[in-house]
């Protein structure tokens, strides 16, 4: 089993740069640091007080203007006005709750069905992802009768107290429940071999984790998975490996949870949902974060004989869930990805990306060790020792901040901190690919 | 300790008497009930189709004008044009998160600190309610060392799996976890006495679920209680009752969480907080519902001594928690409190709305028990025995279905869900109060 070695929150501010930062700026984290609780963070050394955001851009409070290419909330780009007109518009109207009827969560549920596997036929609104997987995991746990869940290495999969025992990437402190088991990193770059041995490998990983489970006495409910495996460095590839660890999870009685919060709404461009590249049928599917656009809701899709040993026993009723604001701002969302070919458009301009990233690779073979990614999602990833493969988190780290200098705005993830997170908004086009990869060449170059 | 006899989702369509219902409704709860999951309740067996809400009316989608004496999400009145404004406005200029700075969330964590006792200094944002008590819950649990809850037998505090463990309000068939315990509602209606022998016997009651959580090796670690104990029936006096309960907590080295989603942001009247009106401080504040109007934003309020046992050690990041768009929302909720004097108002009009629901009593005072409350939130109280006191669940049901059909829109609370819950939108003024009154005159007439 997976060993913890957690990196959440390396990118953050910790006051050892007040120097370089203005008078202003820094009475505005003065303030924010006395009113606000010490668990939350800031991005960068030098933290950002952004002001407006357009499309794939943000600008900060000094009128900069920045690439972003870490935001996956504001997925079809920044304040779209699509969304913006369809929240103002139900907001004008009606805003309710699901007790009464009311068509948009109606027509949204039969819309978003349809993008489904047929046999994943039910769903329910929350307001966030951690609400949604906190849910998942209740229901998988009735319906196997098991309490076990295996996560991956480095997951994470919400703040609640259920789902946060289920997230070593919230850092060794955080507790994980003793009826969790981690899983691997999927990490091919450094597994290497053929996508069969591969394969075999994370299959084997995977059942030894089960075997500990029931051994334990907790039975086994469910593997809960981002099937881009985001907080794990992000892992596309070989495409179809998630598919034989779902077979070994099937076989030992247990279900599927696809973690879309990261991978879904187009986001790997190969397919709607990041489950459905890798040729899954899900039993249970989360969703969250781009669903939005930036306004609350997240919702669970289902398959019903499994939602309904949750269901025939159990009300659920959520404030805001799939309240009409929600429910037309997601309307809009799904209605912007096919009007605007958004599917089509991310694995293409996601390719020319990826080529590009590439090319900055082979400028600086001696420390970029692996680009890969999937539509517009994207491992960039740092190594002291090509040879070694050894990650470089210092490197990375360093690197984000001089991206950030550069006005190009990401992160890192993985278990190692030395992956940068490339995952722009997808209104990302071709006329961006220079201005990311003449800085990342810049600021490789300036790192030595 | 309390026994559990809950009546959760007795307000709720059924199917029996779709005869009734027109075939577009008909039609829309079919599809509704092939796409969503069977966890779903709507209120009324004739459900409501709204479209339309604005002040302290809602419209069906045939134009029937309703007197909404239910919701507090929408608490400063249906689609508030200053919420509706502020919300665009934000929406167009930008909606990231809580790891960029922001002057909006600064400025609104000022502003609601303001509001508490000056040792409540700390403030966290999520984007619902049981989001907050979860969070609040582990606070608590880091701070004593203990693991023992208390709540109050018939309440409510979220959906998710933790806070679900503590909400008895959601039936028979959710389990309570092992290391909660319930509290007999604090019903003074029943229990009588004195004000000082009231107090006795609440504060003895809760000595002995602290005992036997001590006893049982769990620790105790907190009450968790909403001030005006919605749930359980509505019992906001006497006043102060739940200081001398919040004295006894702190005497057995536990924390008292707040829970403002009821009470909160001037509802009773008497103070912007709940726990205000009893003279308490507390630990932990958690607040939702009323805070954006119908945005999805909530909220945690702390001692910072309280807070930093878990801050100290965790990070808490909630993707769409406080942000700019959230907080546009709740600043203008403040705002409006303020502008047009809510509290005042709610104050007074609550207080001519109990007299004039005393009234209706009196006429009928051989159903109507108790009529009891705070601001506008009020209990009124059906009885089948008015010297035994004994509820009358089916008396209330039918009374709440005979209001919807009189444009009068409520539901029940209380252990044994005979308590109409009267809780209109703080929009409702004196010259609604005719309205409700006439028409429960008029239903409990016809009732008999």
């Amino acid at each position: 089993m997976a060993t913890r070695s957690s990196i959440m929150d390396t990118n953050s501010y910790r006051g050892d740069e007040d120097s370089l930062i203005d008078k202003k700026t820094l009475e505005l984290i003065k303030r924010r640091e006395k009113f606000m609780s010490g668990s939350y963070r800031l991005f960068y050394r030098k933290p950002i007080n952004l002001v407006r955001g357009e499309g794939e851009y943000l600008y900060d409070d000094a009128g900069v203007k920045y690439l972003d290419m870490y935001n996956n909330v504001a997925s079809i780009g920044h304040c779209h006005p699509a969304v913006v007109e369809a929240v103002t518009k139900q907001m004008q109207l009606l805003n309710t709750h699901t007790r009464y009827l009311h068509e948009t969560i109606v027509d949204y549920s039969e819309k978003i069905l349809a993008k489904m596997p047929s046999e994943v036929d039910k769903v329910m609104f929350m307001c966030t992802g951690s609400e949604a997987n906190d849910l998942a995991l209740r229901v998988a746990q009735e319906y196997t009768g098991g309490k076990g869940i295996i996560v991956s290495q480095e997951a994470y999969h919400g703040t609640s107290a259920l789902t946060s025992g289920c997230s070593p990437a919230l850092g060794t402190e955080q507790p994980i429940l003793p009826y969790v088991r981690l899983l691997k990193t999927p990490d091919f770059y450094r597994v290497g071999g053929t996508d069969e041995k591969f394969i075999a490998w994370y299959c084997g990983e995977l059942q030894k984790n089960i075997d500990d489970l029931k051994e334990k006495g907790y039975g086994f409910a469910c593997f809960l998975a981002d099937s881009i495996f985001s907080s794990d460095g992000v892992h596309p590839n070989p495409k179809g490996f998630v598919k034989a660890a779902v077979d070994v999870v099937h076989k030992n009685g247990g279900v599927f949870i696809a973690d879309e919060v990261q991978p879904g709404f187009v986001r790997t461009g190969d397919a709607f949902w990041g489950f459905a590249r890798h040729g899954i049928v899900p039993d249970l599917v989360t969703m969250g974060k781009p669903m939005g656009n930036g306004i609350p809701v997240s919702g669970l899709a289902a398959r019903h004989e499994v939602l309904e040993a949750f269901s025939d026993k159990l009300p659920y009723f959520n404030t805001f869930g799939g309240n009409p604001v929600a429910m037309a701002a997601a309307q809009a969302v799904l209605k912007v990805i096919e009007e605007e070919k958004l599917q089509e458009h991310t694995k293409a301009v996601g390719a020319n990306l990826l080529a590009a990233l590439k090319e900055v690779q082979k400028k600086h073979s001696d420390v970029v060790g692996d680009v890969r990614g999937a539509g517009l999602f994207i491992g960039f990833e740092l190594v002291s020792d090509i040879e070694k493969k050894t990650p470089d988190q210092k490197k990375a780290l360093d690197l984000i901040e001089l991206l950030r200098d550069n006005q190009v705005l990401t992160s890192v993830c993985g278990p190692h901190g030395n992956v940068l997170k490339i995952r722009p908004t997808l209104a990302f086009a071709d006329k961006d690919i220079d201005w990311v990869c003449s800085a990342l060449d810049k600021c490789l170059t300036i790192l030595g």
